[in-house]
């Protein structure tokens, strides 16, 4: 049983878990320089700093973040790895980049070329990622841009190109014909950038084929635990478990309704538990009358609609030492994994694990 | 055009709008000192220091937070204005509550007798709140446990019931039955308090009937510029804007898909934009194929899924001066309110604000 010291839930992260997962990572490349950690949005909700300390531990060669302020935070508590910006060189702010040695990642003919604008002031080449789209249609220069490039290379001699990289659109999905397309694609434009590292495979992209690895793989989801495959048993370690607590019990009568806009209407007398959680923690809404969370390993279905700090579960199907007010709920954990909470909220475990929200007491394991 | 100086989205919170929505409240009410403020999960997403600091210039009498760690904290910077947590008296803090003189919100019998007995102990009244369930069945004493309450008054001679307080679960429909019958029932179980002041009212309750408004009325979403009768065009100001600019635009060719899954696929050449939003921003992911933002006052859809860190959106209803990298986009603002947002992704205005990410550059005005 928890010893809740906190008024609100409890987030466990298993750091251990998280190195036998980029462990597994660099069994998974046979190489111990070409795993990436992917650490973007507070490292997928798990806290920036203690994930990247982690992984410098074990000497995790390149980070990549989503935004400029992300990279300026991590570079204050980590002086020596490379880290890069994937959501571009943004437009007003390219010198904090120089200032804070960060590798902005160049996703368009504008990003080059102001890129080049300043190697071309301080006459020095300029570390940079060039971001190649093969398929995805989000970021990276598109084919004809890329043509572009390629046919005059010498138009980014300002560059140092360390990394070329480029992203898979649906490699979660087994056998989906655009990842070995984006693949092939790649493959053609890296015979372009002999001296650049190469890198494509994110977290399911790692695990599709060993064609795919190259220099760097950037795995994020499969890091904090999630499922790379999902047609397969997760290969990973679970890292996170939530627990919260049982404000109330109730006795609901039949034909009583519950939770706002009375949405559960009861057709026998129920008992039910308030528990403290709410969307305002990431238990998203979409939950409402679909989730279960558990009680001493029994499923305990949420009833009617999630609220902003409380939740109400069904208890009809505890049969024996009944739950009492102050009693341990989990959330995720031995019994539910992110990916099985994400499906009852009708959403990917990503989303759950950056969702998760404030209010709970973390610990670190 | 917004000046970007962050790297992300940023988020403007109008604080003379609150002041504005919370005066419409005294006028309402026609008093000075019945307007609580519900300031739990950190003030809707909003800031709780920023929002208690301007409800306390404006005499703001009573606040409302749901757990016992955000009572600390707002009491850490306001040691005045009484503060009241709903979610009852959590056990094994009790002494937390008297050290930081904060009201506890008793729910249960057990959290009744575990403040009677420390009353009984120090040998003086305890200042409290007693939470009646009148048909939400979520918090407060079970009809059967308020007969037993009434019935023998005495059993509760250490407390000092300052406030007794029930709460509407479907206030927000208008003329649904069971908020009259709630408003009955409360009406009945208060004449057993004729000391205590009675609180009722959530945001859509104050403006059902005058009748509910009692001595402490509890506005939450729409002093944050919700809309609390659905039916009606919104009387509150709104106080929410949020903006992130275009990281990249790209034209797409007919056949190709866009984003993770490959879910949506052009069936004509297509011009699209790439944005500084995600999932990891609260954005959510239920938004994918769904939301709206807006370019100039002009329509984006969005196209695909959402991303953690990205959206891509469909810029083909722009005609006239075609969107720039770097240009802005508006989520939030005067082309879409909160409660607008919150169709578009399937839930309530509530859930939009209290999912507001932490990457947003927060800018008061």
């Amino acid at each position: 049983m928890i010893n809740f010291k906190s008024s609100h839930g409890i987030l466990t992260i298993n750091l251990q878990a998280l190195a036998d997962n980029y462990n597994l990572f660099k069994k998974q490349t046979g190489s111990n320089d070409a795993v990436a950690g992917v650490v973007k949005a507070n490292a997928y909700g798990l806290g920036l700093k203690k994930v990247t300390d982690k992984l410098k531990e074990l000497n995790c060669p390149q980070f990549f973040v989503a935004t400029l302020d992300e990279a300026i935070e991590l570079r204050s508590y980590n002086n020596q790895t490379p880290i890069a910006v994937v959501n571009g060189l943004m437009n007003g702010v390219e010198k904090e980049y120089l200032e804070h040695n960060i590798l902005p990642v160049l996703n368009t003919p504008d990003d080059i070329q102001r890129w080049q604008n300043i190697a071309h002031k301080k006459n020095e080449k300029l570390p940079s990622i060039i971001h190649f789209d093969t398929g995805m249609n989000r970021l990276g220069l598109s084919a004809a841009e890329t043509d572009t490039l390629v046919e005059d290379i010498k138009t980014i001699d300002g560059l140092d190109v360390q990394i070329i990289m480029s992203h898979f659109a649906c490699a979660d999905e087994k056998d989906h014909p655009l990842t070995q397309q984006q693949a092939d694609t790649f493959a053609e434009l890296a015979k372009h950038f002999p001296h650049a590292k190469k890198s494509l495979a994110n977290s399911p992209g790692l695990y599709r084929d060993q064609a795919y690895h190259y220099d760097i793989v950037r795995p994020g989801y499969a890091l904090y635990g999630g499922n790379p495959t999902p047609e397969l048993d997760n290969p990973m370690n679970s890292v996170v478990t939530l627990s919260t607590r049982i404000l109330q019990i109730r006795e609901c009568k039949k034909g009583e309704s519950i939770g706002y806009g009375a949405s559960h209407k009861f057709e026998k007398d129920t008992r039910t538990a308030t528990i403290a959680l709410g969307y305002a923690d990431g238990f998203l809404r979409s939950n409402s009358g679909s989730a279960i969370v558990y009680y001493n390993g029994q499923p305990c279905p949420v009833l009617g609609r999630v609220s902003m700090d409380l939740v109400t579960v069904d208890l009809s199907n505890i049969k024996e030492n009944p739950p009492k007010q102050n009693d341990s709920i989990e959330i995720l954990g031995s019994n539910q994994t992110i990916d099985a909470l994400a499906e009852t909220a009708g959403t990917i475990g990503y989303e759950i694990l950056t969702s998760l929200g404030h209010r709970y007491k973390r610990e670190y394991i």
